[in-house]
């Protein structure tokens, strides 16, 4: 952010009077422009035995498998935007159940929400979004080509909590891999 | 937004290719400027049968009493937020508990994430945020002075809950109540 959304002008970083953080203030008009996190929501589609897994058209990581997740939007509730994304993945309108995993993300100040969801139709196919729509089982599931760490987690999660049938809400950190140097 | 934050040229609302909303879009350097819901996190922070509020300092709703909450930041994971926004309002260092209330209040673009914490010490009291902070029991709450509608809905679901010592998490979401005119 070098300028002023609202006149345009030269912002600065600097902590605000009352403040506890840096943010990009405005020379001009005083306007204080906070930056903070987002939320990804999405679902774990199920149908019977299976995962309905999509592999991604898009970066990043195309070609890659993922669970359907994108971020909420303006106005819309997490269940809302679950459902939205699930549909402009897979192309199926599915049956909501409950929220059954929450992770952090710090590094990139991001926050996942994921739903269980019953996949009612085999309606669902290829969209903009996915080159291909699929129902895995457990035994089928492409662990070396998924997209994002949080798809094997909360996938590993749902196949041991499913041998007791007791999915207890998981609210959980993923910290992503540090480049090391050569210090 | 009226202008670019990364060239300050003048932006335009519309929908890119790709997308399904519409965004600022700068008319210069194609720059794409999201704007997405943002989380606030908190706690209910109980020391035996009394629950902590802040009679808020500051706007909006000075003078009202408020389970300590607040914008999470880049970087923090939503516990993390929950405790340093409970040290911020009530000046006490909490142990923090497990998740208890998801609520979306989409006209506004927040998600609200409330966490049981464990009040510690007898060490709170007024902050810069907070004119006074104290410990109720359930019948000395003051209901007619609670600043924001998610508070007394938290606080009658734990005190039901309570009740069958069973606290499953709870996602609502709060309409707020929309301003009538003369049709």
């Amino acid at each position: 952010m070098k300028y002023c959304s609202s006149c345009g002008s030269k912002v600065e970083l600097k902590v605000p009077q009352d403040d506890h953080f840096p943010r990009y203030c405005c020379t001009n008009c005083d306007a204080i422009h906070y930056q903070n996190p987002n939320i990804v929501t999405g679902t774990i589609p199920i149908m019977k035995d299976r995962i309905l897994l999509c592999k991604r058209a898009i970066h990043p990581r195309p070609g890659m498998w993922t669970l359907p997740a994108g971020f909420l939007e303006n106005g819309e509730t997490i269940g809302q935007g679950a459902f939205r994304e699930t549909l402009e993945e897979t192309n199926t309108e599915v049956k909501m159940g409950n929220l059954y995993a929450i992770f952090n993300i710090p590094q990139i100040s991001q926050v996942y929400m994921l739903f269980f969801a019953e996949v009612l139709r085999e309606d669902f196919g290829e969209t903009p979004e996915s080159l291909e729509v699929k129902l895995f089982k457990e035994e089928e599931i492409p662990w070396q080509e998924l997209a994002f760490p949080f798809v094997p987690i909360v996938l590993k999660n749902y196949f041991a909590d499913r041998k007791d049938n007791k999915f207890d809400l998981k609210v959980e950190t993923i910290e992503r891999p540090v480049k090391k140097t050569n210090q």
